[in-house]
């Protein structure tokens, strides 16, 4: 991985500034860190001395962003340990990885519940202050009261991502999707973020903007997983000492698509919904096993869930009482269609996928913008923040004025308002047994307004022009909400502009259809999240667990198909995007057509820094600091072997860890004591920030002349392609097993044992293209250009 | 593959023998096949001659089982092509593969379809005409109605499967799932396969056996895209030149998950279920872009049914009517329950566990018992088949004797039986307006009986001592069917073994719950499948497509947890067992514990024949004639290259492509021509069958003696290990790439560049623990020692 700072040096020929670069993208990303979702690009890109990599800084230690190995462990430490340890050691193992999924399960659990309630008391105290100023028709103070509440919990949410945690800002799901990818960005899973995460996204929500709380779900899942995996915290004094076998890359990946998938199932009790996502978007890696440990967790969800609605039932948890564990309970009459109303459909998802291409875009380009505010400050986030929610506040206690009042229908009962007590129809400025349409759906909850917008059989409740006018402002308004620096999911806004606008085709198209426009609008959210976030099963399942509902699921696969490839043509999913413009190096499944015409050896860089079988301390420690590479290939010399013979590949912690524990020999020919001084544990990849400091150690100059024998902590299987396999072949290789480094060796004989290295920053389309520019292919030649240009 | 063939030879040291069993293993298996599931064994095991290895045939030619190839193939040809064909013929292949999709939906739609109006229509009939000869008293002769129709039905199936198709006996998921691990048995998926299994389903579930249709449509969907991607079949002239860009390994594989995924989702009209359980259980290999592609085939399934069972809804398809997209539609109380409900599923699950691991062990034995009797030849399994129809017709028709006659209850109205037409209450031999209890689930309709135990809120409707007999009857029938000679699904027999023992457990602990008896029955079938099929996500998500009640899942995914959980302390889940029982060679995603000890080059075999980079014709037909490996090392000698130096390896198809072309040249130095002649689609892999006998090729003694350029012919990616990697990862690198060859290099220089190929068959626990007993784990060691003295 790290080999590419290095060689990037050689490459461009001038170091001095090189290094400058990379200490002052350190410095900056520790004040704004990865702010509010993409302030900066915590790869460097556009910088006029890094010519021949856009990636170059990946994976180096002075840069934020390490890859995850996720190769097993093979060392002959291990492998030692396996024997020892084979019995108890390993039915522990199996019964800890349960308790951790249990554990996932019910810390997530508690999690969705508590922001839950916290937004819909909150939330809901907001809005019963200010429906009693307006029944007493006292405009003005409503809505300043309504306004300055929604500004001070705005505010809190953005002080706290601006000034504790700016990596808990945004929606936390790329992020997710990068690490199980294998990128390790910093402080992304951090403990603070977690709290952040929670808090903000409860304080968020309920300031009233145009943002969902599911996302970052996703995120609090992520981290709740990751705080148990790296055996708590030790910052905060939470650690179990029993947790450490966790410690390797593989494991903890393994526990957060676990946390993400409960992030899921929490978030839209939805729980097979939350395997499938994690399966479908989040997760790079899958295996059997861990679709049924996923399954658990989100069962034990669902359950904590159900335990807490049950209890809740009778109004103990403040103003959170209705809802069990369907979210949007919708009981259209059982569909009965035919062609003209699949051909609505039809239109209805091709309509669909344009606009939610076109959101995409509008999202992409509002980052930019917003990325280049926050990078300014926390002053200018929070500034940011506040001019937005006043926006919100302007629109969601303005725009209902532009409806007329209408009568109460005589069914309505209940749900009509009343003094003091809130339902589904708001009357705001109107006289009782009246409601206001627009204010149905603007001033009250997100959740409410999705609840309102999915009805059934309601077909003139709302007037076309009122829904109209939502869906436009709901559109933009979630657009512009997206970037600034508070915890922002994006499924809410989305469902809820796509919900509007299936009620506005479902009434201009009800000449031509017999569905209901409730069922209108549950296709038009689905439209909306396919064009968007381009997930097809995952999202079929969290609709249906969403409505409980299955006869509209033929009708729900068609036009979530349908958007997703019409919105395909236009550009990626909102997620990627965001991946892509964080500069983090995502490695995608598939090899790129051009691969195949290039070799392995021909990426590959160097030069290369090797160590001998038993090598001296000095030329150790050197090496470590003038170098930031990860991995060193261990070759084996004439004295030990008939020529230069590959060894292995020692990483960089395991040196690390031999020096710290001076585990020397006074001279080349003495056994080994390694693995006698040294157990496994010690071996074990330590949480973040809490690793050896090269600096720290102090190894005197006797030491520096004496030995270390490499050869028990050499991984001496690490995976190898020769030179002239094509790069296609070695892309794949290196993506289905999670590898960090890929030894090239060489075809011919003679030579070094080892041509090179091959990381993830070398397989990225940018170091490819920017070293052989002929393989551009003609129709993405010019998107490349642009590309090039935009940056 | 067939290195192995040969080693063992060596291995043993008289090849003589081993020669002739290969043949005799060919000829049995052309007259027995694969019959009725599992009548022999289709690797030799136990055989005196091979102690290395007991799936050493594997592969070779002369073995009916073929491992596919499932890496991207990278010659020069191909290469070469890519650029060529570049843009529109990428853009025909995409489409050609979603037209696939859409088709492999369209036919396993018709076919789930027509099976289903098949059963239903010969099946009602038959019932019919018995249900009238008993309105009349006319006990005997109803009876001799009965068993003759069932009988009749029987022979028409069984002879099907023994004479035509033997391949078509059984579920058929263990072939799929094998197929898709890239085991390739004989005629698998043969069109004959396909007509045999569709119409011997019909009959064999219309003649009342206790089987389902299910695990036949998971096959007959991969029959149907296995046609679709050989490009049709020659055999019966329905061939599509257009289709021969899908002659390949990983694009089969691809078409086929779709038409496993098609196939459940016909079955149960379940299209989401029918994708995970493609997911879950069927796919080996899985990548993102296949789940997409997956969903919408079964979205063309779940339309194709739609618009079937619309059309239907007037009895426009006979006695097929009832019945919507939901097959089992219940509609319990919302359930509200506490602590006690959940201890007593708990119990539910155990013991639903336990049994399910039972079912698995009893079907063993029994398969066992069978397949000596089927090995005996086609007569016998129809011998067989016939005892067991008339044993199930016996206790069809003679268990509800048992039982007494009951009122109908007030409320049944038509549901209670009237003359002429039959409801969900038989009455059998009872008078008007009483019914038999154990008539109505025993003598119906399989389906039927499901849909009367799910029924909710009939507590009183069935006694306990009724259900009690049914549970006992239908648990050993459904053990005693599978394996004879029909195709039979094992979804339905374990669905209603799990129903009635849900049932029971619901009546005997209604004391400790208030959930309904009906709720109970679905808990108790999911318990039974989650013992059985040791499924999780995709068997939750059928059943809540079967049920279409959300608010269960819950409960259904802590049962399905717990029932799995129990039932895998004992055996392997039964699709598992069926695969291991036929000796396929199956690869499991991990490695195992003892493949870490070991290093690649411990288990590979030799010798190697490896050919020259220029090799002269008469050497490449000698070697294709006393080998009979697939893959063979090009090694370039000193006039090309300064030493021995690998060059890749070469397909025997493609030596016999260029042999049967005569691409030659006349001496050493030519420049190849084989580029100009033979166009890419020349080497695309035949039909089974299809494909070119070494024995057909006329070549001179003069082309003997010209030469053949091997390099645009060979693979120069091909996969390496070193000899010293360990096992277990080189295991890992050919189970996740899905390879068929992985080449062993030395370590070491100045020896031949390649020490051997590692094969599937080389991975085999049987190979390696053969080599190396003493790594078998010790609490193994007893377990592979009853194996070995068992078989």
């Amino acid at each position: 991985m790290d080999m590419d700072a290095e060689t990037d040096l050689e490459h461009t020929g001038n170091g001095e500034e090189r290094v400058g670069i990379l200490i002052s993208s350190r410095s900056s990303s520790t004040t704004t860190g990865s702010g509010s979702g993409i302030q900066e690009p915590l790869l460097v890109k556009n910088s006029r001395l890094n010519t021949t990599s856009q990636h170059a800084i990946v994976g180096a230690n002075v840069c934020p962003i390490e890859s995850l190995d996720y190769e097993i462990f093979e060392n002959d430490i291990f492998k030692q340990d396996w024997r020892s340890r084979a019995k108890a050691e390993i039915i522990q193992y199996v019964c800890l990885k349960w308790t951790f999924a249990l554990l996932i399960g019910l810390g997530t659990g508690l999690a969705a519940f508590f922001s839950t309630i916290g937004v819909e008391n909150i939330a809901g105290f907001k809005l019963n202050i200010t429906n009693d100023l307006m029944l007493n028709q006292k405009f003005r103070q409503a809505f300043a009261v309504f306004a300055g509440c929604n500004m001070i919990l705005a505010i809190a949410a953005a002080a706290l991502c601006a000034y504790i945690a700016p990596a808990a800002a945004g929606s936390g799901i790329p992020e997710v999707k990068a690490y199980l990818n294998g990128i390790d960005a910093p402080s992304i899973l951090a403990t603070r973020t977690l709290f952040v995460k929670i808090f903000g996204s409860i304080f968020g929500v309920a300031a009233g903007f145009v943002v969902g709380k599911e996302g970052p779900m996703v995120h609090t899942g992520a981290c709740i997983a990751n705080l148990l995996g790296q055996g708590g915290s030790t910052k905060y004094g939470l650690t179990w000492k029993g947790f450490r076998q966790f410690k390797n890359d593989r494991d903890r990946r393994d526990l957060i698509t676990c946390g993400a998938a409960a992030g899921v199932a929490g978030a839209f009790r939805a729980p097979v919904g939350g395997v499938l996502f994690a399966l479908e978007e989040a997760a790079s890696w899958w295996r059997s096993a861990l679709l049924w440990r996923t399954f658990f967790t989100t069962a034990v969800v669902a359950v904590v869930l159900k335990c807490f609605t049950e209890y809740c039932k009778d109004e103990k948890c403040g103003l959170f009482g209705e809802g069990g564990l369907i979210m949007f309970e919708v009981n259209y009459a059982k569909p009965s269609y035919s062609i003209p109303d699949i051909l609505v459909v039809i239109f209805l998802g091709v309509v669909g996928g344009l606009l939610g291409s076109l959101y995409n875009y509008l999202v992409d380009k509002v980052l930019r913008v917003y990325s280049v505010i926050n990078e300014k400050g926390p002053i200018f986030k929070i500034i940011l923040v506040m001019i937005i929610s006043f926006l919100t506040s302007c629109c969601s206690f303005g725009v209902p004025w532009l409806s007329k009042c209408m009568p109460c229908p005589p069914q309505a009962g209940d749900q009509c308002p009343t003094v003091g007590r809130s339902g589904h129809y708001k009357n705001f400025q109107c006289p009782p047994n009246h409601y206001n349409d627009l204010a149905s759906l603007f001033f009250t909850t997100n959740d409410d307004a999705i609840r309102n917008l999915f009805i059934a059989g309601t077909d003139k409740r709302f007037l076309l022009s009122s829904l109209l006018i939502f869906f436009v402002a709901i559109y933009f308004l979630g657009i512009i909400t997206y970037g600034i620096a508070i915890p922002s999911g994006l499924f809410i806004p989305v469902i809820l502009a796509g919900a509007s606008y299936g009620r506005v085709a479902g009434s201009l198209l009800s000449p031509f259809t017999v569905l209901d426009v409730g069922l209108f609008a549950l296709l038009g959210a689905a439209s909306f999240l396919g064009g968007t976030m381009r997930m097809t099963v995952s999202l079929c399942v969290i609709l249906l667990e969403l409505t409980n509902n299955l006869l509209m699921l033929p009708l729900v696969m068609l036009v979530l198909l349908i958007s997703k490839s019409v919105a395909d043509c236009f550009n990626k999913g909102v997620y990627d995007q965001i991946v892509e413009m964080k500069g983090l190096p995502y490695l995608e499944a598939h090899a790129e057509p051009y691969m195949r015409q290039l070799a392995a050896g021909d990426v590959v860089s160097s030069p290369l820094f090797t160590f001998c079988g038993i090598e001296k301390v000095g030329n150790i420690v050197h090496t470590l600091k003038v170098t930031r590479h990860n991995g060193f290939p261990v070759i084996d010399g004439p004295p030990f072997s008939d020529g230069a013979e590959l060894c292995g590949l020692v990483l960089r912690y395991h040196l690390l860890v031999v020096l710290k524990h001076k585990v020397f020999m006074t001279n080349q020919r003495g056994s080994s004591s390694i693995l006698k001084k040294l157990s496994a544990d010690e071996f074990g990849k330590p949480g973040a920030g809490k690793g050896i400091m090269l600096e720290e150690l102090e190894i005197s100059e006797e030491e520096m002349e004496m030995y270390v024998d490499l050869h028990p902590i050499t991984n001496r299987s690490s995976y190898t392609v020769l030179e002239t396999t094509s790069l296609a072949k070695a892309a794949i290789l290196f993506r289905e097993l999670g590898l960090r480094h890929l030894l090239v060796v060489p075809k011919t004989l003679g030579g070094p044992p080892v041509v090179g290295i091959l990381t993830r920053h070398d397989l990225m389309a940018e170091h490819v293209l920017g070293l052989y520019p002929h393989c551009v292919p003609e129709r993405k030649q010019s998107y490349y250009q642009d590309t090039q240009s935009r940056l």
